[in-house]
């Protein structure tokens, strides 16, 4: 479905299409106005898979039960960022914080405890509890750039919150592609990159991957339909054109048989 | 009023409603559409206290008395920037450049010094005649990134521009985050910082921060209710969760009571 | 007419009006929605001259016809990607590609070979074949930042290329400013600018310019008609005050007669 509108002309890899269990794009809304997420969303529906309103944006946004319609409408996952859960929690409001997020419309949430320190006993029992109305996504990784990146604790806590009643578990990279997943110039820490797909396995993973050189190499390394987060609405159909090839960075996907290349017309 | 329309599940640092004279949010505006400022504008006005139109794009944007209707019923300040009065100036055309400004329905002017090189004795006299009609920001700080930064004088010249009429004062960090109150690398220059709070007092300062690193370190070292400029229009939402301590990066704001957090549901 | 919407009291330098042949802004667009190419376009059609649909997301964009038409509207000429047109070529479909952008209504396409190696004969043919039914414009540099730059093997085929018909040329900078044209650090290659401008001439080259300081070099070192390209949509009322010397990069293009400047009002 993902490549029904396009003309045909071009032979492209295989893409998933929507519902995805794989190949999901999961955009990071930062504060979008609702004419704008409706432009992105109306553009670009087929390409996008789930929606976070970040950190406690939707906490503050007066028109967030209309953005979370327009998304169940185009059939995107709605998720409420989980900084604002940890901190609800930190003060003893996570019930408080389910409810709110069910009232308003939301059928996915994000736990996480990269922000307050939450034991992973704790991160067990919240995921089971949000697991009874959302489907849940959880967060594994420190937003601290100096916290140390332990591959056998991340593959540990991943199949963990798995086991507890996550959908997805998703590797930190915070908005800025330098901390957690990726070194502090951005580069994938490959020892991790490796061990969490030997874990965890690709299919339940989504990699936090806000720049474009971050894309393209999960792109070249897993190919078309690597699950890829935190990605910036403006960039939505650009990394489509990044999955099926269409761009300098992973033209290769569509040259296999350069060799054979005609010559111009 | 800025957290009224919050559901209230979370216990949030205390924050200035509009009109604000401390915890102001200063916003860049470096020639956005009217559709796109409008849509900024209807869903974030409780956050937004003035609006520059940056440089001299006012005056080439033929929507711009509109752009300025739109701010007025909002009850944001919009503001023309700096460098289109420096250069209306150093062509011996302020006054012409002020009624236009007043004719478009500018209800603030920038007096910056900053691209000329306008001495401090014009610039006490710009700011004057400007107050007649304006509020007046004053801005100081050189655009140059290798010009000398001297806590003493932009204390100075800061006592002096509000004795001589502006409502507030501006240090300069560009819409680069790399300049005056930074150094290359994006980092506070402390010293200055710390002599200008104790000259001039939190309460007349904006602080130009366009980063997020920077937003939060203000933050973190003056409280939620420090006024901030050059904000981007698509980080209006995203700096009040930083305000409200709704990010990771500002997140302890609402986390001291931590040791007394509940468990999950 | 770049200029005719401005208020008057400041000396401008002089700017070439539409349809013009020097001094053009090409923007591109990574996949914006069409309200927001509406937006822009409405409100800065007399400062763009070329809008390209970046690498391959017009075959992917359902509403590309709707955008062509729009650009149409606005005397703006709309241009397919050169990426799209490499991988086309590459799997010997370059005559479909370019009977679907004549179908879309596309007046422009740009010839590249900086992504399949396509040999120098085989891209003047394609040049060639493309100039009986579109405006072209050819690129020049590779996408690669490892690949040699050579002014004089850049400097012969931006001249074969306007000889087989291209009506510009295009020097690559990709829309990071950090290949081709530039160095890593963004700086531009001057030896290799210096050749290109002797060898072809001012009036048939397009910079690829997409960071401001890069923008505010051309202007400052060729006056505020060069022409610029990859510029993104949020910075085309930005670039254009930066060509009239409205911006403190640029200043100094009005001041050039700050020793009779006249005194505050």
């Amino acid at each position: 479905m993902g490549n029904l509108s396009a003309p045909g002309f071009i032979d492209l890899p295989p893409r998933t299409a929507k519902p995805r269990s794989r190949g999901l794009t999961h955009v990071l809304d930062k504060g979008l106005t609702l004419p704008d997420a409706s432009a992105h969303v109306e553009a670009a529906a087929p390409y996008i898979d789930i929606w976070k309103l970040g950190w406690g944006t939707a906490y503050l946004d007066p028109a967030v039960c209309d953005k979370v319609n327009l998304l169940a409408t185009h059939a995107i996952l709605a998720c409420v960022g989980g900084t604002l859960l940890e901190i609800a929690w930190a003060q003893g409001k996570a019930a408080e914080c389910l409810a709110w997020a069910a009232d308003a419309g939301f059928p996915a949430v994000e736990v996480s405890n990269g922000v307050v320190g939450m034991p992973p006993l704790e991160k067990r029992r919240l995921i089971a509890a949000a697991a009874e109305r959302f489907t849940v996504l959880a967060e594994v990784g420190d937003k601290d750039p100096h916290a140390p990146v332990s591959p056998a604790r991340w593959s540990h806590e991943m199949l963990s919150d798995l086991e507890a009643g996550a959908t997805w578990v998703i590797a930190e990279g915070r908005e800025s592609g330098t901390v957690g997943l990726y070194g502090p110039d951005g580069a994938v820490r490959e020892p991790l990159f490796e061990a969490l797909v030997d874990a965890v396995g690709v299919a339940s993973l989504i990699f936090e991957a806000p720049r474009k050189d971050q894309q393209a190499w999960f792109i070249r390394t897993l190919g078309s339909n690597v699950s890829l987060g935190n990605v910036v609405p403006g960039d939505i159909l650009g990394l489509e054109a990044l999955r099926l090839g269409l761009r300098a960075d992973t033209a290769m996907l569509n040259l296999a048989d350069l060799d054979s290349a005609a010559s111009a017309p």
